[in-house]
C-alpha cells in the first residue's frame, strides 16, 4: 500500500478548535438560550466596506461582457494591484511592483515559502506562535528551534545563540498582540545578516500599528532587503477573510545558494507560483485595489479604528479590574494573564461557563502560551459592552 | 548563505510561453496591424454567464450587510456547495458531500495532493502531460516514470510493467484532447488495486464529454473508490478561470500506510488543507453554486456546446484539408499532427507567420508531444472562421 508522508506523525499538537466546539456544544445544551459572545477566532465582525462591495460587483459584471472577459490572470497578481500596493505602501521604501506577489492569503504564502529552501534548513519559531508555521515545518520534515516569548522578555525573544537558516517572526504578534519596536527588529536583521539567514516577517496586522516606535515594514530597517521576506494581508486591514487576498514582498536583493551559486529567491518564487498557483480571483483583486481609493481608505481605516477602540475598552476595563493584560495597542489581540493557579484551559472554562464568552486558551499556541488566554477585539460596541458586564460580575 | 531546495535544478524543461511571447512580439513588430488569432492557451473566450454574475454580486452585497458578514469559511469549502455538487454530480455514485473538497483550482489540488505521500513514492506521468504535474514531482524530489502517449497506442498508455505508487491520468486529456473509454479506465483501476497505487484522475474537462463509452467519473468504475482521487473544476465547464474554484473527490475508502497502520487519506487531506489553505472566496463559491440552478445549468451548458461546436468546425475543416487531427470530440483541444518533416516548433512558426495564429507546440508538453501542436477550440464563431480562412490559404 502507498506510503503516507511520515511527517504526518509529527503533527501531535492539541487541535484546540474541535475541543472548543465540544465545550460550546455542552454549554448550548445546558443553556439553550445563552447569548454567547465569541471573542475567540480572530475574524472580522464588521460588514465589507461599500467601496469594496462595489468594486467586486463592477469587476464581476465586467466579466459578464464581451469586452470584459477575464480568464487566467497572472499567477503573481495583476499589475494594477501590484502597482497600487507599491505606490501606496512602499513608495518611500524603494520596493517595486515586481517585488510584490499577490496571493489568496498570507496563510498560504507563509507556509508555502518554505518550499524554496532545502529540507535541512533549521527554522526558528517563536512560542507561542500562529500554529500553521510550525505544522508546515513539521509536515516538511524541517528541524525547528523554539524561541520562547514570555513575560520576562516582553514576549519577543532576543536572537538566539544557535544558527537558524529561517526565522518566523510575527509582529504585531498573533497571539500576544505585541509588536516589536525598531531596535528589536534591527537586532533580528543584524542576526540574519550575520547568520546568512532569511527572516519571514508576518506583518498581517500592520494596519493596527499605533506606536510611533514600531516599524510599519521590515524594509524600514537597513539591510532588510538582503535578508527578509514580508507578508501582508487584506484580511484584517480591509475585511477580506472571506474573500482571500494577500501579498508577499520578496526583494530582488534577497539571495540563496543553489549548487554553489547565489540565486535570487525572487526568480524561484516566481517559478514556484507559476507551477503551483493560478492567481487570486480577478474580482477580489479589483476589490483589493479599491482599498487604495480615497473612499476605500476612509472606510477600511474606520473599521480598523473601530476594532482598536474595542481593544482599548477591553484593555482599560480589564486593567481597572486588576487583571494583567498585554497587547491590544498595535493589534486587535489582548494577551490576558490567567488568575493565579489557573491554567489556560481552567480560565477558558471559567469564562465560558460564567460569562458565556469564548476566548482561546494560550496553550493552543504553544507551551509558552500556558497561563494566558487570547481575547480578540474584532468585536462590536454591543458585544464588548456585554462581555465587560459579564466579566465585572465574575 | 541559506541553501535553496536543490530540486529547483531539476526544472530543466523549456518554458514555452516566454518563447511564444517573444515570437509574438517579433510578429507584431513586423506586422503592426496583424489581427492575431490566439488558439494557444486553453482559456475561455465567452463572457461569464449571467446567473453566475448575479450570484457573485448578490453574495458580495450580502457580505456588505450586518446580517450577511462572512469571515473565514471552512477550509474544505462551504457545505452549500459541497452538497450541491454531491447531489448534482455524484448522487448516483454514492459520493457524499463530505468527500468533496472545494479549492481555488484544480492546478493547486493536483500538485498539492502529492504532499500526502512519502518522498520515495514513484509517480507515473504520461508524456505529453500538463506540465505542472511533472514540475511539482521534480520540486518534491519524487522519482517519475514516463508513460508515453503516441499515435500507436491511441495516445493513452496501457498500465506499465513497473510498479508506480501514484499515477497522473488526465482524461479527457490536456493536451491531446482524447478521453479514455471505460475499458481503458478499468485497466488502470485494476492496475492500481493490484499495485496498491493511487490514481490521480484529472477530470477538469468532464463537461466536454460527448462519447457514450467515456465515463463521466472514475467512480463509475468498480473498485475506484479504493484507489482513485478525482479532480474537477468550474474553470472550463462554467468559465471560472479568472474566478478560481474547483473541487477534489477523495473517497473515505481510500487508504495509505502510515507507520505500519492503514490511514484514510481523507482525514490527512482535511488536516493538510486546514494547515495550508483558508478556503475559496465566499462569493466565488456562491457563483459555483449557481451553476446548479436550472438557469445556470442552461447558460453554462450552452457555453460548453459552443466550444464543442467550434472544435467540430476545426476538426471537420482540417480533415477535409487532409490534415491528421485527434481529440476535439470529448474535449475543446485538437491534437494536430504536423506535416511531414516539420517539427512542432516549425509548424508553430509557419502558422504564426503565415496565418497569424497562435497554437502550442506539442513539444512543450513533453518529448512525445513532438510532431504535434495543440489547438484550443475555446474560440468564437468569428475567430474560427478567420483561422480557417487563413489555414485554407496555407
Amino acid at each position: 500500500m502507498v506510503q503516507i508522508n511520515p511527517c504526518f506523525q509529527s503533527l501531535k499538537r492539541e487541535y484546540i478548535f474541535p475541543i472548543i466546539d465540544d465545550k460550546l456544544a455542552d454549554l448550548k445544551r445546558d443553556f439553550p438560550h445563552a447569548e454567547i459572545v465569541n471573542l475567540g477566532v480572530g475574524d472580522i465582525s464588521l460588514p465589507l466596506a461599500p467601496s469594496i462591495v462595489k468594486a467586486i460587483c463592477d469587476a464581476t459584471c465586467e466579466m459578464g461582457t464581451e469586452e470584459g472577459i477575464k480568464g487566467y490572470g497572472p499567477s503573481c497578481g495583476y499589475p494594477f494591484l501590484r502597482e497600487a500596493i507599491a505606490k501606496n505602501e512602499f513608495a518611500h521604501l524603494g520596493i517595486s511592483a515586481e517585488e510584490i506577489f499577490i496571493s489568496d492569503g498570507a496563510n498560504s504564502d507563509t507556509v508555502n515559502i518554505q518550499e524554496l529552501f532545502c529540507q535541512s534548513a533549521i527554522v526558528g519559531i517563536t512560542d507561542p506562535t500562529y500554529p500553521a508555521y510550525l505544522d508546515a515545518c513539521l509536515l516538511a520534515g524541517k528541524k525547528t528551534i523554539s524561541l520562547p516569548c514570555r513575560e520576562e522578555n516582553g514576549f519577543f525573544p532576543e536572537p538566539p545563540q544557535e544558527h537558524c537558516d529561517l526565522v518566523y517572526l510575527c509582529s504585531p504578534n498573533n497571539p500576544t498582540g505585541i509588536a516589536m519596536n525598531r531596535s528589536q527588529l534591527k537586532k533580528w536583521v543584524d542576526y540574519a545578516l550575520r547568520e546568512k539567514a532569511v527572516l519571514f516577517i508576518d506583518n498581517a496586522y500592520e494596519a493596527f500599528i499605533t506606536s510611533p516606535d514600531v516599524a510599519r515594514s521590515i524594509f524600514e530597517i537597513e539591510g532588510a532587503k538582503e535578508c527578509a521576506i514580508e507578508f501582508r494581508s487584506f484580511s484584517k486591514s480591509a475585511g477580506f477573510t472571506g474573500l482571500r487576498c494577500a501579498y508577499t514582498i520578496l526583494p530582488k536583493a534577497l539571495k540563496g545558494m543553489l549548487d554553489g551559486k547565489e540565486q535570487p529567491l525572487f526568480s524561484l518564487w516566481t517559478k514556484r507560483q507559476a507551477i503551483k498557483f493560478n492567481g487570486a480571483a480577478y474580482p477580489v483583486q479589483k476589490g483589493a485595489e479599491a482599498v487604495y481609493t480615497p473612499q476605500g481608505r476612509k472606510e477600511t481605516q474606520a473599521q480598523v479604528q473601530s476594532y482598536l477602540h474595542e481593544a482599548k475598552r477591553f484593555l482599560t476595563a480589564l486593567k481597572e479590574l486588576g487583571h494583567t493584560c498585554y497587547g491590544g495597542i498595535d493589534s486587535p489581540y489582548i494577551w490576558w494573564k490567567t488568575p493565579p493557579q489557573k491554567s489556560s484551559w481552567d480560565f477558558f472554562d471559567l469564562l465560558l461557563k460564567q460569562c458565556h464568552m469564548i476566548t482561546i486558551p494560550g496553550r493552543g499556541f504553544g507551551e509558552c502560551g500556558e497561563g494566558f488566554i487570547r481575547l480578540s477585539a474584532f468585536s462590536t460596541p454591543q458585544k464588548t459592552t456585554l462581555a465587560l458586564e459579564r466579566i465585572r460580575r465574575l
